[in-house]
């Protein structure tokens, strides 16, 4: 579906904007941002730059986790990109992040029956003893059902079993992750010794699903892992039975002293008001499974494409395209929290954030968060971006979790909304990989980005800012 | 679809079988042989007994490979559970079979880039050195290809790549699978010091697949591993860049002495009979990466549902309907060679032998090899096999591994044809598991094998004999 006039007007009203003309008010947009736009979006349709971008940090690079030498090669590869790329004031930040290591890990039914598990780490889990752990398993399908637990979770595993929705917008997760998140100390303070966690994630193909939890300092740390689906199924039929069910598992994942990393930025320099900028932004680092293709190379190579079409242009927009690639957004928030520190005196004139973080599907809304007053401009922001997949903009939301640390500052904040209805089946697992990204759903979601960030960089007045500057956590 | 006489019609002819009618001849298949096979297939789309049967095999025994103690758990599985289910003669066969335990195996590529790799070895494969095989890697898409690298891949890795398509009757694997049994001794041939195979399979989720490979003695045996699609693309994407390529990896895997296992048989006596033979049969043995639920779990129990529905009709057939199980058919036939060596003597009275070795799916058609004069009859069957999915019988093919052993001795061989299109998504690779039978797909398949079997047990005279019987090769 594409905006456009009737073919009657089509001559004349081409560039100035359906939506409003239809609704006889002038238009929110001025007409020359809308050529613009429609030029950056026309472009952004018909090249394959972000497939390739993405390329070079899939198959150059691959997995990334914060502090590792993938993580180093990361950065290095981000800054040759932007300056080949034709970015200006390319860097590297200094940010120094977590270092956790995964290192060997297996896991077996010791009993009724013997069947090796496929199973990973939760990141920032503590390791199992070295001869591995073994004990009864125990289920709960929600944390209250864990809590209620007590005296019978004692010196057992517990198996979290809970399954995702699949979703468009990947609420699913939303509603899922919290077991992961909150599971492993909710366990420990029922006694638990260890906890086992279906992963959170869409597919029945047999990939583990990692990703962070986090240790309630009052409780003692005990190793956790996430069992791929099928696994986490057959334990699950296996207590259905009624029969006692050993599980032995062994983890020897362990954290290291906090490592160098880096936010690396690039520039394309407004026309008008070069210190006004808007943030276009994904994150560097990665899991450590997979190569990092959805999460988040291709919010990594949206960002850099989008900026890169609108650096292209003949009218560059009023102000300053800033391309932000975060380092340690999987575990820690690192990286958000330097730039907002390395950043704090020019925050006042960032005039908006977008990030890109939910894959490489065709684009849908943006969310918002922004003063009241924005929202008629947005919206026809987003109408005039029909023909990328665009439905409209949603309420609610900090953009994604990098920016959101800017939120206290006032700054307004998007996310580019994808279909995600894929995401998760491959989302912080080892089948995270180039391969299966479409490239021409890549392309719609660049044009979409490049049509946004555009016109929020060009319009004459700055948007209206957040007035609840509370921060919100947003979930990863 | 179903074959129903018309409505004018349907009190009259419902049992005589509508094909023969309409073609105003007397039916091959009596109408009381007709009646019973009609019986048990409305029996079989009613329940969920093969489901149950191919639950218990892979949660409580799981991976199984010849020779491993999953593979005795396997016999005794077997045994107890046709006993339980009311066969007669119930036995566990021996058989010598070889053993190939697997070991750890990592690889990675070193050189452009520094990227871990997913690996499996292929099964038979000798190890590499203990501390792995580091070489350059030269690609070829063919045999033929292979071979005219000559000179050029002494002391490198060959990385065979060839895609495999997507076929309803999964024909894609007889024209892929050639560059897996033979290419690494081929390899060797040109001097050539490993092979990286990618992955003869459907699915680009990040599994690498299994299976056998055939060293020829007159070279020297080099190690051999199957890459996942997702890596062995990489790698391809990789050498299209032009810079040499180099991958070390690590196999650990090993030939240890012959082990016991058995083949497990169990029978339903026929009525009028019982000294004549029709097989049913699937092989019990599996690869050792999944719990092996579609090769060859399916099999096994759509062989043992359809013979039990068949011996629960109140009128059984005239001859024996006889259950085997077969021993290591994935790495070296052995079971299929006892069973001909211990039933020599009843050969000559094996009227008929089915194979169920191609999953889960729903039935389409039944590959047969019989005398020509088996024809007409056969169509019948089929025909009245409709509602299963049944859409005919199709010439050629031995039936599967097993029972082609029984070519020889000119026993007429079918195979069960089911729509594979998802098989090779799964086959050989650690995500064969049980969440990914559909039930009412599988109840399908249980009927038309009841129904076919029913038949040619209860024929008033056996099928003509195979003429041809040339063993022919069948790929696994």
């Amino acid at each position: 579906m594409t905006v456009r006039p009737a073919p009657l007007l089509a001559g004349v009203l081409v560039s100035i904007g359906a939506a409003a003309i239809l609704a006889a008010t002038p238009p929110l947009v001025p007409p020359d941002t809308r050529t613009a736009m429609d030029s950056v979006v026309e472009k952004a349709l018909a090249t394959d730059g972000a497939l390739d971008t993405l390329r070079g940090l899939t198959d150059t690079v691959g997995p990334r986790l914060a502090g590792s030498a993938g993580d180093r090669a990361a950065v290095k590869w981000a800054v040759s990109t932007l300056e080949a790329q034709g970015f200006v004031n390319v860097r590297a930040e200094p940010v120094e992040v977590p270092r956790w290591e995964r290192g060997e890990e297996t896991g077996a039914v010791v009993s009724p029956v013997a069947q090796p598990l496929v199973l990973t780490a939760l990141g920032g889990s503590v390791p199992t003893p070295t001869g591995g752990l073994e004990a009864e398993v125990i289920e709960a399908t929600s944390l209250e059902a864990l809590d209620a637990l007590g005296e019978k979770a004692k010196g057992k595993l517990v198996l979290l079993w809970k399954k995702m929705d699949r979703k468009r917008d990947g609420g699913g997760y939303g509603e899922t992750v919290g077991l992961r998140v909150a599971g492993p100390s909710r366990a420990a303070k029922v006694g638990a010794v260890g906890v086992l966690l279906r992963s959170v994630g869409t597919s029945d193909a047999r990939f583990p699903h990692t990703g962070v939890l986090r240790y309630d300092e009052a409780v003692p740390r005990i190793p956790a892992a996430a069992l791929a689906i099928p696994d986490a199924d057959l334990i699950h039929r296996l207590l259905a039975d009624g029969r006692p069910v050993r599980v032995r598992f062994t983890l020897s994942c362990r954290t290291l002293p906090d490592a160098d990393s880096a936010n690396v930025v690039g520039e394309v320099r407004g026309r008008e008001k070069p210190d006004e900028i808007v943030v276009v932004a994904g994150h560097l680092d990665s899991w450590d499974l997979g190569t990092g293709a959805v999460d988040d190379g291709a919010g990594v190579a949206i960002s850099i494409e989008a900026a890169r079409l609108i650096g292209a242009q003949p009218r560059r927009p009023r102000r300053t395209v800033r391309v932000v690639l975060y380092a340690n957004e999987e575990n820690g928030g690192r990286g958000a929290a330097a730039y907002v520190e390395a950043h704090r005196a020019e925050l006042g004139r960032h005039v908006a954030a977008l990030e890109a973080d939910s894959g490489a599907g065709r684009p849908f809304a943006f969310g918002w968060n922004a003063g009241p007053s924005a929202e008629g401009v947005l919206k026809e922001i987003a109408a005039s971006l029909a023909r990328t997949g665009i439905e409209g903009i949603k309420a609610g939301g900090d953009g994604g979790a990098d920016i959101s640390a800017l939120k206290p500052a006032g700054v307004p904040l998007f996310g580019l909304r994808q279909d995600a209805s894929r995401y998760f089946d491959l989302h912080h697992t080892a089948d995270d990989t180039f391969d299966k990204v479409d490239p021409a759903e890549l392309r719609t979601a660049v044009a979409a980005a490049a049509g946004f960030v555009y016109a929020v960089a060009d319009l004459p007045e700055p948007l209206e800012r957040i007035a609840d500057t509370k921060p919100e956590r947003v979930r990863k």
